[in-house]
């Protein structure tokens, strides 16, 4: 097959387009550009991560985990905006052809995306070094999204799950065994907090952003954004139970500032916490409160004992 | 700096975010996504390119012919879809932190959109081998653009410009040294057909594509989508003066399979003809007229004599 033949065959040929008419697609995947319309009081919500070999996924990662990886780390952005899931599109960069490799990324990364009836709208494939980079629309009521510079002062801290996990897959990784198996499936198929996301707005939140590179990194992004500073208890995280055969330490450090979680943070309002905390009971999700915002103090991030916290997470430079 | 502040100071301090408000974005680059929406009537049309260094751009590229590049390229898909410009993002994988190249790729990158009000409202940034992905977001009045199968039998096959200079810049860079400026402008720097094509519409033009791939092989998606054939005559082409150094052979093969050229190649009814010439002639604009489409056939293109051309273009694969 041609390049041509490959992504009809493998991305143009699939069950997905079926969702095309329910979007308002007036032109999908196959032209220059595509075209849909949004329906009237929405907004568009846009976002782009791009995953690349050696460094986002292991070089010898199966093209099922990279599809699936790649396009749910897209989910958790726009989680974290408290968006519905419209379209994507695809920019694929692969080293050779090999059609078993993109038959396997083909089936995994649809599975995902019916299952959110996600339609692909666009892309292109090239050949060079292993690379995935995905932009994902979602939609809004216009002005119902979760921001980033929208905590208030007072404001508690709220994080959905357990941390580390991601961290802890990527050190079992590395020694070549995984002994946890929630630990590896949080690090190969991370899963979107979208569902729960979805309910944040109308239950008051205003302020959220999703964990990809370490608590710690995203609170800071949060309060530069909204100009607050933070004070956590660091003791209130919820410890997975595979994360407690590790020295209290290591564990602190992987829930800390381990990225890869894809769990939200947010910021809550003292008022519509219960409301908050009973819509994750309502989905079996856990949700702990470790701390708030506050006005005071020069550093961004304090312990309970008023010590500042120094913020470690994933940097690319 | 560290990852935050290179995006901040290179990608978010820049001027091009005040056309933000005149664009109706309510949010734009800094958070998980963009938020955004279109006026009343209005289409999203949408499209990405990645250009990967050794495959679209030399290895040695500099970095403000790289950020022109990939932004220009994204420009023609939307050039070929008859839309106004909107926004784009990001994805930008580089193997080192290097602030003298990140200034002079913002700096050209920057040029190039704000002289088209373009804003840029999302991205990322990693750690990896060169490449840079651009996602573009066009608007369209509801249902006014240009697509591949919209050629009728009958309609004329326009195509704007002088091919095969981009391609004549890539041998002449591969020798080591550019003797045709033309041809090291248009390798280099492609130049869209934006405002042209914002007229087609008006003028009655429906199906258009860009000729990234070479000219055949763009005739040959026309084609396929819109269920046609076409009988060429490539001595109508223009020939650019500095192709006309070369034998005639190696000139025709430059300007029917030679990629990179960014010209338009459109279908157009004999009715509508004379208006695209001279809405061509008052942009300076040359334009070709080539052949025509038909139903007969059994093979996508013709001479004019009858026989079957062989479409080749570039192909990653």
């Amino acid at each position: 097959m041609d390049e041509f033949e490959l992504i009809q065959s493998f991305f143009i040929n699939s069950k997905n387009q079926t969702f095309s008419e329910q979007k308002n697609i007036t032109l999908g995947i196959g032209d220059d550009a595509a075209v849909f319309e949004l329906t009237a009081g929405k907004q568009l919500v846009t976002c782009v991560d791009t995953l690349v070999a050696g460094v986002h996924f292991p070089e010898d990662g199966s093209a099922a985990d990279i599809a699936y990886k790649s396009l749910a780390v897209n989910l958790s952005d726009l989680a974290a905006m408290g968006a519905s899931l419209h379209s994507f599109t695809l920019s694929l960069t692969l080293p050779e052809k090999d059609e078993l490799w993109l038959k396997s990324f083909s089936d995994s990364l649809f599975e995902l995306a019916n299952q959110h009836r996600l339609v692909l709208v666009g892309g292109d494939m090239s050949r060079g070094p292993l690379s995935v980079s995905i932009q994902l629309n979602g939609v809004v009521d216009a002005g119902k999204f979760l921001r980033r510079d929208a905590a208030k002062e007072n404001d508690l801290i709220c994080v959905t799950g357990h941390l580390g996990l991601a961290a802890l897959g990527l050190q079992e990784y590395k020694k070549g065994k995984f002994k946890s198996q929630s630990a590896q499936l949080r690090f190969l198929r991370p899963e979107a907090r979208l569902e729960f996301a979805l309910g944040l707005y109308d239950l008051g939140v205003r302020c959220a952003i999703d964990i990809s590179d370490g608590l710690l990194s995203e609170i800071g992004h949060l309060c530069r954004a909204s100009k607050l500073s933070a004070k956590i208890d660091t003791g209130n995280l919820l410890v997975h139970q595979d994360l407690q055969q590790l020295s209290s330490i290591d564990a602190r450090e992987l829930m800390l500032s381990g990225g890869d979680d894809y769990e939200l943070c947010f910021a809550v309002s003292e008022s519509a916490l219960s409301a908050v905390e009973q819509w994750a009971q309502e989905l079996a999700l856990p949700l702990s409160v470790i701390g708030g915002f506050q006005k005071q103090g020069n550093t961004m991030i304090y312990e309970q004992s008023g010590a500042p916290v120094a913020v470690a997470g994933y940097q690319h430079f």
